[in-house]
């Protein structure tokens, strides 16, 4: 059994001696430094924790796991480009420091090496694992291109939204559980039910993403506070409260959060503080506790041993910030 | 036995019938559009054809055939972006009929549409044509790179120029035959041989596009004479021509190359009349001529049955646009 720690350093040490930096510069560098960001590496400790407890081998599992992580932060980069967006994790995004065509080309690189490290399954289970990482990137395509749908769709529900959410976020950290169940030769069943149980995972942790944008504490969040406010995001607590809103709470929701008059800093003020007069922090704190228990409680429908699913309880709690 | 016909009809239906268009719309219609605008699919049919000449059921070779002509299509899409090209074979290209974003993330998504084509291949050979299909696609973004590099490059050589064409065309040519190949269960020293053929192929094709822009006749070429020279194309016949001019000829050539002063209809006339002057013609014929004899002779060098070559050697004429 490996814990949590140790799984996060594997995956950290794979990354540093990987070595991403070859001819043409112009080339490789962004990948390098698009790679070099961290972040938590929550998607190859999940591939390597789940093959961890379907009792399989983690040695065997590094290769994939960093396939996935790779293809992640592909996604992160292009999405940057398409969204405009000047910076991530506090760092220039790879079309601001060098230029679009560099973040174009150095991302469709990054997507061929993250399949080279798919590449390295077992030859056994590897028409399964490229199989499912296939249907993944799909739709993780699928889902960026409704976000951007939303951006101009004017009659966006709830489940439109969640939908969008499971698709863009959500499969990825589905696909990395279940990749790991593949690569230990688990039961397709318990395969499905792990995939299943990242779903749920996914969707609380885009939720709770939407939560701290509004209501969480900048030092603790990593990022300011209002940002899906200011670029007039449809989130979750935007929907509901848009779906709830009536009379002079409507006028005032939608005057905030569409005037082009007031500073930024009212406009994140002023809505944040409606969210709150009309409880969507506690409504959206309910719907991330409703998805964060449904995991919960098929992570306890399998037959792990204790000591295993403590660390994925462990990771559960690190990625939502609370106490056991 | 294939003839040529046959096999590119196989390939024209197999299009037809695959129905890219699904939800959302916005992701999928100018992949529809893209993968509508044709072409010889020369890519795809030297898959079947090596697989024919192997020995092998083409029926077998039909979707990872796809996957390369989809990933070919992949390239130019994004190629187009980063070019600015307004046009592609006579009609508008996705970034300018959509836009950016569109084009970005629709042409991520055929890249993954093509490896679920790759992903249809024999599972037992499934690990040898991912690793084919991953170091293509690596060296076809490598040679990419290049080519925006001679953008501003202003000591490029020929061989700089060779590698790069290689890297960016005669890969996947390499890669089509290799892939018919391996799919046959060819003997692996005759994998790489018609792979090498590929090479000499591709840059003979490459070589013989550079010729056309400039000698070619509009018609047959299916484009406007001079594109290469009015985007200030580090071509072949360029390089060459650079390397050959002294004195009052390199001033000559310089001056009508980078002229802002001149009608690009002048700046094409006189560089081609330079170009002739100098025998920059035959100089790339043979060029041209070179590499094509040595792919002629390695393809003999196998021991096809005449009649299967027959249909390699048609191919060739119609990529060279010759007589027999």
């Amino acid at each position: 059994m490996h814990s949590l720690k140790s799984l996060q350093q594997l995956i950290t040490e794979a990354f540093s001696s990987a070595g991403f930096v070859h001819e043409p510069l112009q080339l490789y560098e962004p990948i390098a430094y698009t790679l070099d960001i961290g972040g938590k590496r929550l998607r190859p400790v999940l591939v390597l924790m789940s093959c961890d407890l379907f009792g399989g081998d983690i040695n065997k599992a590094v290769y994939p796991a960093m396939g996935v992580e790779i293809f992640h932060n592909f996604t992160l980069l292009h999405d940057d480009i398409m969204d405009n967006a000047p910076l991530r994790r506090g760092r220039e995004t790879v079309h601001q420091k060098w230029d679009i065509n560099a973040a174009i080309l150095s991302g469709d690189t990054m997507f061929v090496i993250a399949y080279e490290y798919v590449a390295k399954t077992d030859p056994e289970m590897l028409p399964e694992v490229l199989n499912l990482f296939n249907d993944t990137a799909r739709k993780v395509c699928e889902g960026q291109q409704y976000d951007m749908n939303f951006e101009t769709k004017s009659d966006v529900t709830i489940p439109d939204y969640m939908q969008m959410i499971r698709l863009k976020t959500a499969v990825l950290i589905a696909c990395s559980l279940k990749l790991g169940a593949i690569l230990a030769h688990a039961a397709p069943m318990d395969a499905e039910k792990i995939y299943e149980f990242g779903i749920e995972l996914g969707l609380a942790f885009q939720l709770q993403d939407d939560y701290l944008d509004a209501f969480g504490e900048t030092s603790k969040f990593g990022k300011a506070i209002g940002g899906d406010i200011t670029t007039h995001k449809k989130t979750f607590l935007f929907l509901k409260a848009f779906e709830l809103a009536k009379g002079d709470t409507l006028i005032k929701l939608t005057n905030y959060f569409f005037d082009q008059e007031i500073s930024e800093e009212q406009r994140i003020q002023e809505i944040i503080a409606l969210y709150r007069q009309m409880k969507i922090d506690e409504i959206t704190r309910l719907e991330i506790e409703n998805h964060h228990r449904k995991a919960m409680e098929m992570l306890e429908s399998f037959e792990f041993k204790p000591d295993m699913t403590r660390e994925m309880f462990g990771l559960m709690q690190e990625m939502f910030g609370r106490e056991r």
